[in-house]
């Protein structure tokens, strides 16, 4: 059972990094292809179906709850790129390989042609689904956007990318911050709608931003990153992965929670990090492992965390296709069971 | 008469630097206190009910326009605090003094509270003011908004300031970029809202920027304003008084043209600026000089600008009360006549 009557719930709480009864832990794509129920939902929907439609995604973002009542948290199921559609990108998911976007953004030409993004209008599926979410949800609601980086290596690139060549190429023109601004703007609007419809905190992934030197990151990142994070008034965690280098930047360009990959331990990630709250950072593979194994990598995470307030369990990626869903609920158990006080 | 057939407005032209048939004219507050007209409707209201009242606001637009049919522009008539009052600060305006704010921000958490703007719910006369104008103009339309600076100052000090020791002090705190980034979004979506409702290109406002050190606006003023020009897709000016110390940093910051005040002379504030179109940059006691006193001052800046296209003619800052609208009429025909190709 979660949350104590009149007590805050326990993912708001450790956002102010405050005591709760114990950890909160959810899971980045908890909804997802792992589970029996959302894959028979992609027999007749493709995901763009299931993201455009209010009550799909809704139905999609409940279906973890359903399954682990434990859940702390539900995160709006949406996708980073939907924003870059009404901005006049053209996207398609191509099956197993990802998104690929058809006119990606090559030039400053391209770049001033992008329009802004009016959520209300444009982005109205996603605001109807945390809506119908809310109806039901005795957790907090997560809703999320791309951070403008990561967008922009997207629209860049085309999709998924090794090395980033061409965004790093095109970070050193003009167009570059013209194409940052206008991210920013089209993902603070998308947030506010999120936050107006009903989420209760946010997430901003900057999946890929490890792919820049912290040089880049404070020049050619950074700036857009921390407006994002100053001008909004809820709770908001910022995720990345590879942040190692670029931790102490990360943190300064904001958010009450800084989400850490797998790829660094979770005390020495904190340590440098300070006074903020912590999100992370069970390898996703860590799933895949026997019951044992798996409780032992658990174990050393929340044994680094050192039941300080402030700590939110989570991956330091999203839950694999091929996870056992009942690795999931050990998880959440063990959680709960190990934290409490 | 302006805009030949077929061709666009001289405004358009000049903030593109192409040539035009002549040079454009406008004046900031060409709607205000030195006209009969206006007066006339002041007496019947308050300056907060004509900037309300969207009827009102767009026939006090248009009255300089239907006296001088030879203005290159009109400007909105509206108020650059009146997107203060939806973030939640309580203003007057007090005969002669100008606006006075009652709860000023002095802390991060007065910051906290100040609410995020919708145009289309907050400020939805001014954009039915400018639908009213367009109907009838036929000159380009400009909106317009305060910089981020310039309202932060005016939210900070509670009014006018002479050493904005208030604002530098806050500068220096945390509060400070969250109090930017705050403005910086309610700014954009007003400015992007005016021009979805009609307005032809902007102006926006940094009236005070001159009040901070070339290195507190590099650090602590420009990324905000940056901002905005990045995310803007109209053509855009960007105003400020007093900037000499801070020309080419405003320039760098963005916008088409860059307004400079009578405190530099104009060509060599474009030497220095280089290549972006320059709006300036009479005094505005000129017009209150003898008419051959006035035409001399005229010529002076026409010479300065030597007929490179670019140039919009306009006053360093807005039109004086006492200003004799005959003034008005023959600096249009004067820069007109002379700049005629």
């Amino acid at each position: 059972m979660n949350a104590t009557a009149g007590e805050s719930p326990r993912l708001l709480r450790a956002l102010r990094r405050e005591p709760a009864d114990c950890t909160p832990v959810w899971f980045m794509r908890q909804a997802g292809r792992y589970l029996p129920e959302y894959r028979k939902l992609r027999e007749r929907h493709g995901i763009l179906d299931l993201c455009w439609t209010a009550e799909l995604a809704a139905e999609v973002t409940l279906q973890p709850l359903r399954r682990f009542p434990g859940l702390d948290a539900a995160i709006i199921f949406s996708d980073i790129l939907m924003i870059a559609q009404p901005m006049g990108m053209q996207i398609e998911f191509v099956r197993s390989e990802g998104p690929a976007i058809r006119n990606p953004v090559a030039s400053e030409a391209d770049v001033a042609e992008l329009r802004p993004v009016e959520p209300q209008r444009d982005l109205k599926p996603v605001l109807d689904a945390i809506r119908l979410v809310k109806r039901e949800l005795k957790v907090p609601l997560i809703g999320f956007c791309g951070a403008p980086f990561t967008l922009a290596s997207y629209l860049v690139e085309g999709g998924p990318s090794e090395d980033y060549l061409k965004t790093k190429a095109l970070m050193r023109q003009p167009a570059w911050p013209r194409l940052m601004a206008r991210l920013t703007e089209a993902v603070l609007s998308h947030l506010r709608a999120q936050v107006a419809a009903g989420a209760d905190a946010v997430q901003v992934f900057d999946s890929w931003v490890g792919a820049v030197s912290p040089e880049e990151y404070r020049e050619r990142v950074m700036p857009w990153s921390k407006m994002i994070f100053d001008a909004l008034d809820v709770p908001a965690i910022h995720f990345g992965t590879r942040t190692a280098p670029l931790l102490e930047l990360v943190r300064d360009a904001g958010g009450d929670a800084i989400g850490v990959d797998w790829r660094i331990a979770l005390d020495e990630a904190w340590a440098r990090l300070g006074d903020v709250a912590v999100q992370g950072n069970l390898d996703p593979q860590a799933l895949l492992r026997t019951p044992a194994d798996l409780q032992n990598r658990v174990d050393d995470i929340l044994d680094r965390a050192g039941g300080r307030p402030g700590h939110i369990f989570n991956l330091g990626h999203g839950i694999l296709p091929e996870t056992p869903p009942e690795s999931v609920e050990a998880v959440i158990e063990r959680v709960h069971e190990r934290t409490r006080r």
